[in-house]
């Protein structure tokens, strides 16, 4: 194992995935009946999953997908053209199957859990929901902590739950959240993670105006500075600037690599709870497989910032983990071409 | 109608897809429970399918995937390194369900043809191929006419003839191909028809080297100069420089898009039997839907000529239509969205 960059607890120790089977994996994908690496990307992606599970016929059947949802303090900047209260209707929505993740989660076999991290409107029992809610929202980061310490580590210690809890068997695991205000939360996290200035980050989430986006530059700037004898380290960022479903992101995404579960990474709030997650172990690398390219402004600087090259690049920024769940048929696609073409020898057609 | 660029059958006379329903499909994505646009490419995608099929509730859900293979004259310049006699062993590879394309055609429920239209090698009587074989190979464009004109108007009837028998019913038609040798054959076909300069268009193939790459432009640039007075219009090109699978394909784009079908486009190949399909009758354009940009050299090019962004980039080179069957889930997302997401209205969610 290497070392982690923060303290954590036992269940977010991470070893890279080993490498001892790289070369049968290798030699496998060059037996199929194609020109060496034809599949190209396809290649590439069954290799990974083979590693990460540690075996020559890797599996991407079973996928489990949560989606997190919290209000942000930081609304009360006005921040959003959508006023809080549309989280909770979402939330509502998700219960009710009626939005794009719910329909993506249908189509491509994902079993769908909801998570309250910490939505401010009333929400109702519901059994597709799991009460989680740390509050009504965070703080408003621009005039105060997002958060406690003490609830951070809630909050990573939930996410890494909500895996044991709802996938523990599962060959894939995605994230996605729901938030008003997120896209702010998400600018803030990496812009203190790599002392990136706002304005080149900042964009226009759910369709800010370019007058909106101004402000919102502007919002995100004020509340670095604010706090910026306090942005030490991951967990001092994320709990001053972070909100509760990223928190829970990250540390979902930590303790999933734990359990060597290969995890499928959303757009611009899912990348910045990976980014929290990879600062504090940097082997979590190994386990994640990026989905999509987002429109979020600040998304592609972010990918290359992680090394990261999504499967997809369809303009999407929607949220909800759409983009990983869009991306669930190639990761099947890539294990199904590994586990059945035919060989060569098989085959009976000749090499180069 | 518009007028052809070339005189063709009644069979293939196109219409473009008409725009009445086009205000409905746009107010029907904007009464989605996501911000406007926010599912970007999806979004487009939808709109195109509800066109061509003019319907508020669009169907990708039965797809016919028709693979043509034929062998090539001008492997005689040796311009893969791969003999001809593969073409064969990959048809029979094909009816074994060995193959990268039975994978992906299992995996996403696409019906899978194979089209014999001139394979050199020999090829056994099977319930899963057609023969509709043209001879054993096209001749050696690089010295003589690939083929006849009577055997062009041939081919395009029996591409034709493959969307009437085996696809009447599909909602998506998709084709692939295989032939040792037709990247050369395409990167002619190009060249010829936009007057590119072979050099900036030959690629690897099935794994040219460069040396062999140098050779193959080289070989292109001789047939196009052999060949320079007869090179009059797509129909003419088709005949001298083509191959019998092809014309084939580029007669079963016509008709399927006579149909009112949607069609997926796959990668180089598949593309310069389109680009002359379109240079026929450009109405055409309508109805395609390109699915992968291809690690081929002279795909991007081709593409931007078509001013066709595909849906996946992921770098695969390997042919058989492959792109075209993995980029179908994303049709069907597309459908699925458009057709059971929940509008604000119902989901009492707050618009902007």
């Amino acid at each position: 194992m290497t070392s982690p960059a923060v303290p954590l607890p036992d269940a977010f120790a991470i070893s890279p995935a080993p490498r001892s089977l790289d070369a049968e994996i290798q030699h496998k994908l060059d037996q199929k009946t194609k020109p060496p690496g034809a599949l190209g990307d396809l290649e590439a992606l069954a290799a990974r999953i083979a590693r990460v599970q540690q075996t020559l016929n890797p599996v991407a059947d079973r996928a489990v997908h949560l989606v997190f949802a919290s209000d942000h303090g930081i609304t009360a900047e006005k921040i959003s053209p959508y006023p809080q209260s549309v989280t909770a209707q979402m939330v509502l929505n998700f219960l009710a199957g009626g939005a794009a993740i719910n329909v993506f989660c249908r189509h491509h076999q994902a079993d769908l859990k909801i998570i309250n991290a910490g939505v401010a409107g009333p929400l109702p029992e519901h059994s597709s929901i799991v009460d989680a809610s740390m509050g009504k929202g965070t703080g408003n980061f621009r005039r105060e902590s997002a958060m406690t310490s003490e609830q951070l580590t809630t909050c990573l210690d939930t996410g890494a739950h909500m895996v044991d809890r709802f996938a523990a068997d599962a060959d894939i695991i995605s994230l996605g959240e729901m938030g008003i205000g997120n896209t702010t939360t998400g600018a803030a996290l990496v812009c203190a993670l790599y002392n990136w200035p706002s304005e080149t980050i900042v964009g226009a989430g759910t369709g800010a105006s370019d007058t909106m986006q101004t402000h919102k530059a502007r919002v995100v700037r004020e509340a670095l500075q604010y706090h910026r004898k306090r942005l030490n380290d991951p967990l001092s960022i994320l709990t001053h600037l972070g909100g509760f479903e990223i928190a829970m992101m990250t540390g979902a995404y930590l303790r999933a690599a734990a359990l060597g579960k290969l995890v499928v990474v959303d757009g611009f709030i899912a990348s910045s709870a990976w980014a929290l997650a990879h600062a504090m172990q940097p082997a979590i690398r190994d386990y994640g497989v990026f989905a999509h390219e987002s429109a979020e402004k600040g998304h592609r600087r972010l990918l290359q910032q992680l090394n990261a090259r999504p499967l997809l690049k369809l303009n999407m920024r929607l949220g909800e983990g759409t983009g990983a769940v869009a991306a669930l048929p190639l990761l099947r696609l890539a294990t199904a071409f590994f586990n059945e073409m035919a060989s060569f020898e098989e085959a009976g057609v000749d090499s180069v």
